[in-house]
C-alpha cells in the first residue's frame, strides 16, 4: 500500500535549518553543514545525475529514502527563498535544482498562491496546491500510482501532516551538531507523536538515523 | 582542572521531561521513561545504594557521569514538585529521594526563597541559592575541591548555564521515543551552542549518547 514518508536532517537541537533563511543562504547560517553526510554518498550523487560517491550504510539508507517514491511533496518555502505574495510572472522561480531537479516524479509544492504547473527535464513537474495538506496528499497519492509519497520538507510542512496523523513512516537524520536556532522540526505538534515508534537505528560519527512507524 | 559537567537525557523530538509535570508524576506524562535505559544499570543502583545491574558500554557512559563529581547543581523544580513561592516551615519538602539521596556531595539548588541548608545521610547537603546560576556556580565549585560540578537539570537550569558559555562538557543521552510536548531543553538559547564539537557519539538500541566540548 502506497505509503507517506517523512525523510528529514534534523541537528541534535532539533533544527532542520539555520537561522536567517535566504537566497544567498537557503537552508539559514550554518543549515547547508546539515546535509553534509548526504551530498559525499553515491545515492546522492545519482539522483542529481552524477556518479561516483562513497557507498556503505549511511548510503543504504539515503538510497531507500528515494526508493519507490512515486510523488514528493514540499512547502513553498523548501521550493524557494523566503519570499510570500503571489509569483512573479516575468521572471517565474523554478526551485533551487536547476533544468533536471533532482526529484524525477511530480512534486506537489503547498502555496497560499495559484499557479500553473512547471515542467521540468528529468521527469519533474511542479503542481502548486493552494488548498491545504490533505489535498496535496490526494493528489501526490494518484499521481504515485501506488508507490510512495514522500515529504521533503521544510518544518512547517512537515509539522501539519505531524499533527494531522497523517505520516506513515519517516526518517530522522540527526547530525551531532548544534545549531543554536532556526527552524525547529518537532515544534507545534503534540502528544500524536507518541503514537510513533522506533523500528531502527542506525549510527555512525556523522549522523545517527532514526526510523518511526505509526503504532496501528 | 575543576570542570562544570551537564548530563541530560533527552527524547529525540527535544525533551527532558514530559507535559504536566506534578507530585505524582515528578517528570510528567510519560516522561519516567525517559530514563528506562539508566535505571537497570549497575552504575545506577551503585549511587543508590543498592547491588545488581547490568554491566556493558551504557553503564560505562552512566559511571563516567557520576565519577569525580565534587558538588551538584540543580533546579528547584526537579528538587521538589511545581509549586512556587516559599518554603512550607510546617512540612519542609526534602526532595525526592528519600533519606539517602544520590548524590553524596553538596548540592547547590537554584531558587527565588531563601532556606537554611538541608543535611541529609550519606554525604548529601542541599544548599538553597537565591541569588542565581554564578553564584550557585562559584560555591559548588569551592565545594568540590577541585573535582567536576554536575548541572542535573531541569531544563530550565541548563538552559540558563548554556546561555552564560559557562558549561565545559556535555553529555547529552537521546531516547529514540518522541514525547509530544513537556520541558525542552535546547530552548532560549542561541548561537553559542554552535561552539560545541561533537568528540564521542555512542549508541545502543535504547539511547544514543552524545558527547560535547566547548571548542577553545
Amino acid at each position: 500500500m502506497s505509503k507517506l514518508r517523512l525523510n528529514i536532517t534534523m541537528s541534535l537541537d532539533g533544527y532542520v535549518a539555520g537561522p536567517d533563511q535566504s537566497l544567498e543562504e537557503p537552508l539559514g547560517i550554518n543549515g547547508e553543514k546539515l546535509h553534509d553526510w548526504a551530498v559525499v554518498l553515491r545515492s546522492f550523487q545519482q539522483i542529481h545525475g552524477k556518479e561516483g560517491g562513497e557507498t556503505g550504510p549511511n548510503d543504504q539508507i539515503l538510497g531507500e529514502m528515494f526508493a519507490d517514491i512515486g510523488a514528493n511533496i514540499m512547502g513553498r518555502n523548501m521550493f524557494g527563498p523566503p519570499a510570500g505574495g503571489p509569483w512573479s510572472s516575468s521572471a517565474p522561480w523554478k526551485g533551487w535544482w536547476g533544468k533536471n531537479p533532482p526529484y524525477h516524479t511530480a512534486v506537489f509544492v503547498l502555496t497560499h498562491h495559484a499557479r500553473e504547473p512547471l515542467v521540468m527535464e528529468g521527469g519533474t513537474t511542479f503542481y502548486f496546491v493552494t488548498d491545504g495538506i490533505e489535498s496535496a496528499l490526494a493528489q501526490a497519492k494518484k499521481a504515485a500510482g501506488g508507490k510512495d509519497v514522500l515529504i521533503n520538507g521544510g518544518a512547517n510542512v512537515a509539522q501539519q501532516y505531524l499533527k494531522a496523523g497523517l505520516i506513515d513512516e519517516m526518517e530522522i537524520h540527526v547530525v551531532p551538531m548544534l545549531l543554536g536556532s532556526g527552524e525547529r522540526l518537532f515544534d507545534n505538534t503534540d502528544a500524536r507523536q507518541t503514537r510513533y515508534e522506533c523500528v531502527r537505528l542506525v549510527t555512525s560519527p556523522s549522523v545517527t538515523h532514526y526510523k518511526y512507524r505509526l503504532r496501528s
